[in-house]
């Protein structure tokens, strides 16, 4: 429950059943019916992990849900009688942080979202971006390195296989078979190899561990160079970087600032984007959601 | 001379004295002033090759010609009395192909010019997006091989160092080099291995040249791949695909669709963007130049 400045107001949380659609829908409900019951509702927001179509009803596809293009509002909206809107989960985080985050009143807003992958959003002249299908901003699988790791979307060397949670807890157990010594601390924070993940790398680095910080600077270079990329395309004034591993902070964006000042295209010749963390943390998806819903039904 | 229908109906052609701003600035005056003698001129616009500030009247940079944060519409107006814009060359030529050319109306429309490098449009929702600082679309320096081919951008492995009329060139010499026997229709065309450009391995292909329809099989995939790191990007309907070695045709097209098919992230879940030859030629520049300048006076 989201007011009309971006403050959280109240919440609910359930597990996703994800195998099955009519029951991802019922828990949605559920948690849209008690919200509902506690407080005075004008529209809900659905932010979800998958490809929206651009009329910001239907789910074409959800990488980790049985969602196929799936007419998700309607079937919402016929059992509740209450406006509501789907948005992709980056996109609608990205439009929180313009609103109400670190992106203040930017022209042209890119944000990184480091996950287990990385979720992309861009905010033009106050728009959420969408594309012509409403599957843009799929950041995370451009190609950084031809023939690179191969990426759960079929191709080799996605920008999400070098710069994401993922990737750095990769990065993190490949150091902890070559060298056990030096990933120790890494070794004790996590307490199992498949504990071993990207925010424990980053707590691990935010307290000082040489492995840590070293792995941070690899990412954060790799980001830095994704961004540049994306400038070349899309000149932004800014990158709002948000996600689980951007807890490590200056740690992965110094780097991150460096790599894009060294690789950016016509660097020396033009205004550089400012390359800043999110600051709304992990709420940031559901409260876009929620604005994006509220103002849907003011306009 | 462009009217209303983005037909050409008179020109002026002149060399470009580049290495003087002045002198730059005086040959537009005499082409614009011989053209307003003969016709009813109601605005000018110059499509140039440099990167042009949002305000469309000042060239922050250009690599060929003298300009450096140049207030050029000033300096035009000043001396013509006509209201006159300044924008990119390849954001003119991606406008003309929307409004009168191949990319009929299409939602998001991605411009690619393959000339000595590559020129970059986008048109969103029937406008030209040119970024936070007017320097957006420099698709050519998106980097698809880390440590690759070194560019005149300082660094290596840019798009345009495998998709464009020098990478041709480029691959065409070393080919001539490595293999006289295959190379030898391609050396015949040029007379010379400075003339052994882009445009003349792209007409030996045409002619069924084998050595010359593999080159440009070679250069269809970079192409295809870049295509598609571009729709993960932007996710556009329609991809236009133009310049000098655009000429041939389906040669270069068909790999580029089918690498494209082949890395298209999500492929198999989403709308294909379709890729297709411009139009509109060497022209595409100067109409979709002259069209804006016809609209930002009836706006």
């Amino acid at each position: 429950m989201v007011d009309s400045d971006g403050q959280v107001i109240d919440r609910e949380r359930r597990g996703t059943p994800g195998a099955d659609a009519a029951r991802t829908e019922a828990v949605i409900i559920e948690v849209i019916s008690e919200l509902r019951a506690r407080h005075d509702v004008v529209a809900a927001g659905v932010g979800a992990a998958g490809w929206i179509a651009n009329d910001n009803a239907t789910v074409l596809f959800s990488p980790h849900l049985a969602w196929r293009n799936e007419p998700l509002r309607d079937a919402l909206q016929s059992q509740l009688d209450l406006p509501l809107i789907v948005e992709n989960d980056a996109n609608a985080a990205a439009w929180a942080e313009y609103r109400f985050g670190a992106a203040g009143d930017e022209p042209v807003t890119v944000c990184v979202t480091l996950g287990t992958g990385i979720g992309g959003g861009l905010v033009i002249g106050g728009q959420v971006y969408r594309g012509a299908y409403g599957i843009a901003c799929e950041y995370g699988h451009v190609t950084v390195v031809p023939e690179g790791r191969l990426c759960a979307c079929g191709n080799h060397g996605c920008w999400e296989m070098y710069a994401s949670g993922r990737a750095l807890a990769r990065d993190a157990r490949e150091l902890v078979a070559a060298s056990p010594a030096a990933g120790r601390r890494l070794v004790e924070l996590a307490a199992t190899m498949d504990g071993l993940t990207g925010p424990v790398v980053a707590a691990a680095a935010a307290e000082g561990d040489p492995a840590a910080v070293s792995l941070c600077t690899t990412m954060g270079r790799w980001l830095g160079r994704g961004l540049a990329n994306l400038a070349a395309i899309l000149d932004p004034s800014m990158f709002v970087i948000g996600g689980g591993v951007s807890g490590a902070g200056e740690l992965l964006l110094r780097p991150a600032r460096e790599e894009f000042a060294h690789t950016l295209t016509g660097r020396g010749f033009r205004p550089v984007a400012q390359i800043v963390g999110a600051s709304l943390g992990p709420d940031a998806g559901l409260v876009g959601a929620a604005d994006l819903a509220r103002r849907s039904v003011s306009a």
